[in-house]
Formats: structure tokens, C-alpha cells, sequence
């Protein structure tokens, strides 16, 4: 009976997927960015987690044969002064800037965690307004950073306020003259929500407080306009979007204009305005250099520039237009047959108030997570109920999104 | 008249070196470890400066192969379960332990550069002692070791006081009640003389304050028998002697009585009791994982591991007096005819008193490192007058150190 009845509309929605695909394929043929992921090694999976951790390009392993076999074997110790070695902290920080709407200089990929380079640019902030009692974060903060903070109130005698979403621009708003500096995120990790830039950090500047932004979930696939907005600081992961493989070193944004006057706790020799002196006291290094640490991890390093290459190459604008582009046909391959899916969205239904990733609510999101993999489709969850897809617009085609929807009407029956 | 009267002397030097080049090739063939040198990348060249960067092992991109296609690539995220990335800070800190003298669990390579981690030690170190007002560092520390007390000081609030080598141990002896912490090095890296770790830890136990060890020029060739000694906190270098390559991350050891206690500041998620619990407040993990920070870049701590095979399947009592034996080997072969250069040695001549380098004072220390390069003798030059020979016990020789040696006979005529 139940077979009978829905067999009409079963058939349809066969139809209509069978039309999304040639669709997937149309656009795929139709977009030269779709020839890119055939250059990751993917291993024939879809990879809807590129806001954790992407596949290698194939190249890869090459360039690190080409920097191990051929700069450090023969060359060791010369290779910092030859291969150019020394300055990658600042050349991959430019090619960043690039991708974040920054000017060259302001970058540095100096070779620690993301939580580490969290606390140098906290500790920066913080003593930029040494008379305010008040660090902000917002309650939403990937968790790290929220350890991060505490840790670096108490070390300075501040104040951590935690605001949820709303409450961080109303404090803002109210409270501004007691904050020395505040920290957000443009995307929520749990439901790509975006928060705008510009505007929280107008409010931070007109408070005369100091705006650090973590863009962990930004880098590499949405605008950021660093200079434009005035930003003071930020920091953010090399892997998520930007493909520097597990654990990639972090990078840190420091406006030119603040340069002078950064004061930065982790100043090991590299940040030293002359480090081969060898001189018993630190000087800070004239411009963006001084958010440099120890002797940067150079393997990691070069992962990160090769990961970079393809993303520069085509520049944000275009990864974003892409990204969002995936994410949009995503919802449309999602609710063809099953409107009730859509309702499943946890994240903004407008794709201007999201990041490049969007989740949907489940009852078992590691059940979902787990059914997917078993299918050849990667994605992210976030127990208890939230499973998180993401578009990176390199490695993902249409055709693997159309793929990848139609694992989820299977497993979500 | 000057050569006839020089001649039977100069035939008496040749002799004596072509003798010490037979000994040489009797000790390479007597000595199993010197079959190592031919794995490692050295392109024909002399390695004397494995207290800055030695070459890779053959293997090294192997290894790294061996991760990025085939764990990265077909298990991408579910590397940090699967692939046991998410416990190689510890896994490798357990090697380096052995090559310590420690204990396992009590050493982790978190991922930083090492003047952060040296910041992350010394700010737990100064913690453990909230009463106490200085900091204590030895004048000869390397530069960076510097930067980072001072820079802890001006957070903490505590007086940095840095005292040449006699009175550090002074200065521990008299004021030690005042001393927070204390941070050295068992090897100077200008001259390689030593410093016993026992006695001056005891000094610092004996006044009630925190000692620190920065180990990065004796870690891989000297016993430092952390555990015996009861030392609280050391750090060092991956690099130079134990061969993690450029800018290799540094390694934390925490004694295990002082984990309950020590209150890290650099407090990322990895070093949380229930990371993956993505909780809102910090709660330390319970043994060294507390010395965690944030997501590592496994690329080179891969390379780290792979570089310390060799070292911990050899032991370090071996490594120990094989470098030794090179060390005397080269001032044998020194001053074979020419007594002059002897005077020359800036390090201590007895061994027991020195690390795995010594350095010899020259008028021109660039001068003869370029021109032993230029004759494939890679050594290390502390200008002005300082050039450090290094002798890492797996990719040098006794034949590679007679021939450098004739080359700095060359050099310095």
C-alpha cells in the first residue's frame, strides 16, 4: 500500500536527482576551478571536512623532497641564508595577506600552534590598553581560545567577559571604555553563522579597544578585507581551507600601523631586530617581524606555501564565489524529495550569513558522520546532534556534492 | 735556507698525518657506528656542525611519504585516531626521554619553537614560587634563552638577574631564597664547556627554587640524566644533535612529582584532561600532557621521529663516547706538527669537560668556516673569533675528521 502511494512521488524525485546530477556535471565542465581537485589526493573520497583538515595536493611530497633532497642535504645550515629559508615566515606571510585582504608586511607565519600564536597576539593586545580591566571573547569561540584567554586575564590581571553572540557587540556598545581588547571569530565553528568584521570592529575601535579577530574558519575561503576593516590583530590555523595539513603552523596579522608599538611575550631571537648579533637584550624587529618566535618548524612551513600556491592563484574572491556556490547546490540536491531536511539546517538559509561550511541537526551525529565515511563521504561532526559539511573550493566538485547529498538521503531515510 | 731547514720536519708532519689517516680507517673499520654515516644525505661533505643542523637521514622523505600518502591522503582527520598523530608528542617525547635519562611520561614535543617552549617552562617555573621575586639565568645562556627570562620577568613581575658562569652558582648559594627559578645550560654554546647539572640542581633544591635546564646542546650526545639528577624542567632544541632538521620543534620534560602541580600558560585544547569534549573551561591534563598546547604540525615532529631512530637504538652513553672519541680524535690530529693550533683551543681540553663541540679562536672566524666549506668541511662560525666543530656521533667519522683537519691545517697555514 505505503509503495503504491508514494511510488509516483519516489519516482520524481529519482527524476529530479537524476537532473541535479547532469546539472553537477553541466557546472563541473562549465567552471575550470572543478579541474583542480583532480590535483589533491583525494583517493577517489569526497572531502566535505575542509574546515578541519583537506587532502595533500599530489605535488606535495615533491616539494618536500625538492627542500629535504635539495636545499638541506646539500646545503644544512646555509640553506636560512640561501633557500631563502629565513624570510618563509614573512614570503608565506604575504602570500596570505593576499587571501585576507591584507597589504604585504603584516603576515607572519612564525611556527607555533594557533593557540600559541592566540596568546602572543592576546598579550599584545592587552598591554596596547594597560588601564582597561576587561578582555573580551565570545561565548561561541572555539574552546581553545577561550582557554587561551583565561589564561592570558590571569597572567595579566584582566578581566575575562564572555558574551554569547549578541551580548558581545551589546558590551561593546555599553562597556567599551573598560575593554582592552576583544576577540571574535567571522564564523561560528558549530554553524558557520558569520559575524561580520566591520562592524564589530568599529565598535571595538570607537570604544578605543583593540579587535583581534581568530579566523581559524575564514582563512582561504571567505573575504576577510583585514585592511579595510582596521583590523588590529589576527591569528588563524594553516589547515582548515588552507591546506597546510595536519597541524599547520599558524599566522598572525598585525596592522602596519600598530607595528611600532606591539609588545609581544614570545620574543624569541627570530623577532629580534638584528638576531644574529647575539646580543644580550631584545630589540624588536622594525616591522612585522617582531611577531616572529624561535627557529620556525621549516617542513611545516613548506607544506603550508605549497598548500597555498593554488588558493593564491586563484584569489579569494573567486574560492568564496566557488565555495558558496558548492554550499548553495548542496541545499538544493538536499531538499529535492525531502523538503524535510532543509529544516534539518542549523545555519543561516542565507548564504551571505555563512561561512564555507553549514551543518545540519541530526539525532546521531557520529552515526551520520560514521554512515558517510562507510560511503566515501567525509564529513565533520560535532556530537551531540550537529554534523558539519563544508565546501572547499578546490578539492570539492559538483558532481562529488551531488554524491555526497545522495549518501545523506540514504543514511537519513 | 728556511726550507732546507724546515724540510725534515715537514716530512715528519706529513708522516705523522698520513699515520693518523691509517688510525683513522682502522677506527671506522673497528667501530660499527661509523657505518651510519653513509645513510644520512651528507652529499660528500663533512658534517662538523650538528650543534646548529645536520643533514637528513636517506630515509627522511620516505617517512614523510609514508604519512602524507599514506595516512594524510586516504585517512585525512581520522589520522589523529587512526594514525596515532594525536599521541606523538608523547610517543616521541617517550624516545627522547631515553635519551635524557628520564623516565616515560614525563617528556613531550608540543610543537613550538623552542624560545616558547622555554616561555611555557619558565613561567610554570616561576608559578611553582609565587613568593619569590628573581628569576636566575646565566650570562653565557644563548640569546634567546635571555629574551624569553626577561620577557616571563616583566609578566611575573620578577627581577631578572643574570649572572656569569661562577656567579650563577654564587648568586644560588647566597640569595638562593629569593630565587624563583633557575635556568642554565650543561653546555656553553660558544666554547661546548660543560656544566654539571647535579651539582647546580642541588644548589637549587638546596635554596628551595625551581631549576630549568635549556638542553638543546646536549641533547643527543651528552647523558643528562634528568631523573637521577631530579631536575623539574628542561627543554631543548630538536635540532642540532638530534637531527629533526630546520627549525625542528623543541621538547618539554616535566618532572613527573611536579605534573599535579605545574600551571602551564600556553593552555591550548591538547593540553586539556578531555580535549575532544570541546568543554568551556580549562582543565589541565593529569600527567605531561598538560605541557600540551595546541594542534601540532605533524610534519615535523614526523621528521623529528624519524630522525631519532638511530639515536635511541644506538643509546646515549654510545653516542656519548663516540663524539668523545672524535672530539680527541681531532685535537690529536690537530696538532700533529702543528703544536700552534692547540693554543688555539678555546673549549676545555679535558673532555670530561666539554659537550660534543669545541671551538677553536682564529682572527677571522668567517674567514675560515667559508674557507673549509669551500672545501667541503661544514663548521660554525661565532664571530669574531670563534669557529665550534661539532662531532654528532652517527654521520661523522674519524676519516671525515682527519680530513677536515688537514683542511684546517690548509686554512691556517
Amino acid at each position: 500500500m505505503t509503495t503504491r502511494k508514494t511510488a509516483p512521488a519516489a519516482t520524481a524525485a529519482r527524476t529530479g536527482r537524476s537532473a541535479l546530477r547532469d546539472e553537477a556535471r553541466r557546472r563541473d565542465d562549465r567552471d575550470p576551478l572543478s579541474a583542480h581537485a583532480a590535483r589533491f589526493a583525494t583517493g577517489g573520497v569526497v572531502h566535505l571536512n575542509g574546515n578541519s583538515l583537506g587532502p595533500p595536493r599530489e605535488s606535495l611530497v615533491h616539494a618536500l623532497d625538492r627542500v629535504v633532497s635539495g636545499q638541506w642535504a646539500p646545503r644544512q645550515v646555509r640553506g636560512w641564508f640561501r633557500d631563502g629559508w629565513l624570510e618563509l615566515p614573512r614570503t608565506v606571510g604575504d602570500k596570505l595577506a593576499a587571501l585576507l585582504g591584507a597589504g604585504p608586511g603584516q603576515v607572519v607565519v612564525a611556527g607555533e600552534t594557533t593557540s600559541t600564536t592566540l596568546f602572543n597576539a592576546l598579550v599584545a593586545a592587552c598591554r596596547l590598553r594597560d588601564d582597561r580591566p576587561v578582555l573580551l571573547a565570545e561565548a561561541e569561540s572555539f574552546p581553545t581560545d577561550l582557554y587561551i584567554a583565561d589564561s592570558v586575564a590571569r597572567l595579566l590581571g584582566r578581566r575575562l567577559v564572555v558574551e554569547p553572540r549578541g551580548g558581545f557587540d551589546a558590551f561593546l556598545a555599553e562597556h567599551g571604555r573598560q575593554v582592552a581588547a576583544a576577540i571574535a571569530a567571522p564564523v561560528d565553528f558549530r554553524t558557520g553563522e558569520r559575524r561580520e568584521i566591520g562592524p564589530t570592529t568599529a565598535l571595538c575601535h570607537a570604544a578605543g579597544a583593540v579587535s583581534v579577530w581568530d579566523l581559524s574558519h575564514a582563512a582561504g575561503v571567505l573575504p576577510t578585507e583585514l585592511d579595510a576593516h582596521g583590523v588590529d590583530l589576527a591569528i588563524g590555523c594553516g589547515y582548515k581551507y588552507l591546506g597546510g595539513g595536519p597541524g599547520a603552523p599558524a599566522f598572525l596579522y598585525v596592522r602596519s600601523g600598530l607595528q611600532p608599538e606591539v609588545d609581544f611575550p614570545l620574543s624569541g631571537w627570530h623577532g629580534h631586530a638584528r638576531p644574529f648579533d647575539m646580543a644580550p637584550r631584545f630589540v624588536p624587529a622594525g616591522g612585522v617581524d617582531r611577531a616572529r618566535t624561535g627557529t620556525p618548524p621549516l617542513l611545516s612551513i613548506v607544506a603550508l606555501d605549497h598548500a597555498l600556491e593554488p588558493l593564491v592563484q586563484t584569489g579569494i574572491r573567486a574560492l568564496h564565489r566557488r565555495s558558496r556556490s558548492l554550499g548553495e547546490f548542496f541545499l538544493t540536491c538536499l531538499g529535492e524529495g525531502r523538503p524535510d531536511l532543509l529544516r534539518r539546517l542549523a545555519s543561516p538559509r542565507d548564504p551571505d550569513r555563512r561561512g564555507g561550511h553549514l551543518a545540519l541537526r541530526v539525532p546521531d551525529a557520529d552515526g551520520l558522520e560514521r554512515a558517510l565515511a562507510d560511503s566515501g563521504v567525509l564529513v565533520d561532526a560535532r556530537p551531540p546532534d550537529l554534523v558539519r559539511f563544508a565546501f572547499a573550493p578546490l578539492y570539492v566538485t559538483y558532481e562529488q556534492v551531488w554524491r555526497a547529498v545522495n549518501e545523506v538521503h540514504r543514511a537519513l531515510p
